[in-house]
């Protein structure tokens, strides 16, 4: 096959043995770059099947977002059977993404003696093995301690998954980045990447991790200002809050002008002897500045704020519910939603992958129930006649 | 050059006009698989060269952190020698990656017609076409609405700028994708990722907005609670925080064996009428069941209950400070993390790529100053003479 821009993985073909997040978003994100993907599951389903949010009717909503573009394949994988027949499409894809970790019969040194140029990528929990999740990854680095209100003691979970869903986009790269290996050198790879290596990865990256190495102290709890910026919420006279960032200098002048307070901020820095051209002493008087802000903000409307800051060239935007989110242009008009309709849920609204190619966005299709795919992949890739299909079905190694 | 597997891009060019925290974790992740990559800066430096935190002698941790391993050309891209020149460069690279929006002399139509299979990625703010970062675009999307204590009705901005993170990923994604569609049928590529769609996208998957347009209601405010399972922190007797995480039936049965409770656990089903085999149902009774086990957490020091969580298979860990962290294992025993001596900085544990390749991590090599490579990348990849570059440097065209 050759590959279209915009499905530029065309003719890779993928298997995926996974549950949660960060290796089933790896793997849809890599059929939405145009790789037929094989989700592996138990029969029954994997642990992250009844996911909820679910349905009225008790289908999970969870679920159906995470594999869209996929085909499913239910096999007994405790059988003699079903091992045999998901190694034999593991060997014939070439690329397995995995975060069922310890088992050996899918286990690098197993599958390399059935295809000796496998892609094998292995999402784990912690670098020393151990198991973990992103909410007990991030207990564990240090992010809660200093999220939320600053008059707060105890920790703030975030609602985000954000390190699986880091991790599953670096996983995507992975696979990727070793396909272009592959086709250079006809080998293949073995990647790892522990949940808790993408969290400290970038903890030191974005120097929480370095700054008290180098400098000794760590971050504090700042409530919902931006770490050495000035970048504050506020709220309007009917209770409509924003977040309002000033990052260059202009940001700052219009930020001023727009409130008002321009003379007074002037002031202000006479008084605190502060240069508020620079971005560190915006930071550090940031209560104080805030304190100017405020009052012009509290005098407005949501709608007359928005109109002003509009006009400017400072960074912003309305808090919104998701509820809200969903009915906003932002959404509504966005190329990158296309209308789904998406068996056992209904007709929504789905994203396609985040990135346009070429001008388009590579929309969103279905989600597989389970065991959708297990016949058409087990004639189509294994050449498997109907008569054998039949006989594995009724042995219970596929379903 | 021949690839070896731990750096499987060496051999590939990429030009990089950022700044913050996306396009740079493009780059060095890029950098860290093995590509050379320039980032290319205004004389004096782009708006993140001095962001905090700042060593004592206020040089930018942060900017060193984003921009390892990376090559360095400061160049006046307000002059037309300057833009000449990273014109040349980036035709000379084939892949321009950038946050720097709408310069039409480093635009995907200017730059082809130089180099007509350039691999163009911009990321931009929203999606239709304003400007936004990460801490807005949070705002908009819904998450702080429902981040913090069930009891407060301000948002909470997450400190982890998780969109920039998971963008950036996303770019180096797009990257390789490129890199390998060019190789198969010698064709470039335009990508565009918008922040926003890299948070709506992700709201999107993760059902929490698909769950509004679906069900009608959207996520509550749940503090520490896993939505839809059992997932709760706890504070021991001498005050140390757990955050543990039930996912499955024998996570449960371990936590309430561990805990003394089963018995107890029973008995709340029964009076409840709850099925307690059932995530669901551990999900809708969380608060009973947090009364019932929260006894045992409070009687306990934390190295007791450390203790005893390690022989279950509970998903479970300690909150940390970051610098808590940095002293641990984790850290102090992970083979990601080597030890950088970055120059104006000093020395200290990076992190290199959070995935290991064939068994090693490719590790940390230091950020350059601004400029460091100037001279050598103009002499190297366009071939000037030193008399040449001396010319330009003179002139102020580059530093």
């Amino acid at each position: 096959m050759t590959p279209d821009a915009a499905r530029p993985l065309t003719g890779v073909r993928i298997v995926e043995i996974s549950s949660f997040v960060a290796v089933p978003l790896a793997g849809m994100t890599l059929a939405q770059l145009g790789a037929e993907v094989i989700r592996v599951d138990p029969i029954g389903g994997a642990a992250d099947y009844h996911r909820w949010p679910l349905t009225d009717s008790g289908e999970s909503i969870y679920w159906a977002g995470l594999n869209k573009g996929k085909r499913s394949v239910a096999a007994d994988m405790r059988s003699p059977d079903g091992q045999d027949l998901v190694q034999r499409l593991i060997a014939d894809s070439g690329v397995l993404i995995t975060n069922v970790v310890g088992r050996q019969w899918h286990s690098y040194e197993a599958l390399t003696r059935l295809r000796p140029d496998l892609i094998h990528v292995e999402i784990s929990g912690r670098a020393d093995g151990g198991t973990g999740v992103d909410y007990t990854v991030n207990a564990a680095i240090g992010f809660p301690m200093v999220t939320g209100p600053a008059e707060l003691a105890a920790p703030v979970n975030h609602v985000l998954p954000a390190w699986d869903v880091a991790c599953g986009v670096y996983a995507a790269l992975a696979v990727v980045t070793a396909l272009r290996h592959r086709d250079a050198t006809g080998h293949g790879q073995q990647i790892c990447i522990p949940l808790e290596n993408v969290a400290l990865a970038t903890a030191g990256n974005l120097s929480f991790l370095t700054e008290v190495m180098i400098n000794g102290n760590a971050r504090e709890r700042i409530g919902n200002s931006v770490y050495g910026q000035y970048g504050q919420d506020f709220t309007s006279s009917d209770g409509a809050s924003f977040m309002v960032v000033a990052l260059t200098g202009r940001h700052f002048r219009d930020l001023t002008e727009l409130t008002g307070t321009t003379k007074a901020v002037v002031a202000l820095a006479d008084t605190l002897g502060a240069d508020f051209s620079d971005e560190g002493e915006r930071y550090r008087h940031r209560e104080a500045l805030t304190g100017v802000f405020t009052e012009w903000f509290s005098a407005h409307t949501g709608e007359e704020i928005s109109a002003a800051l509009r006009q400017t060239s400072v960074l912003w935007d309305r808090y919104r519910s998701f509820a809200e989110t969903i009915t906003g242009e932002s959404v509504t008009t966005n190329p990158m939603f296309t209308t789904l309709s998406q068996p056992r849920i209904g007709e929504y609204l789905a994203p396609g992958l985040p990135m346009s190619i070429d001008g388009s966005y590579p929309p969103a299709a279905p989600a597989p129930a389970l065991g959708d795919d297990t016949a058409a992949v087990l004639g189509d890739w294994l050449g498997l006649s109907p008569e054998e299909i039949g006989a594995l079905t009724e042995s219970g190694a596929v379903a």
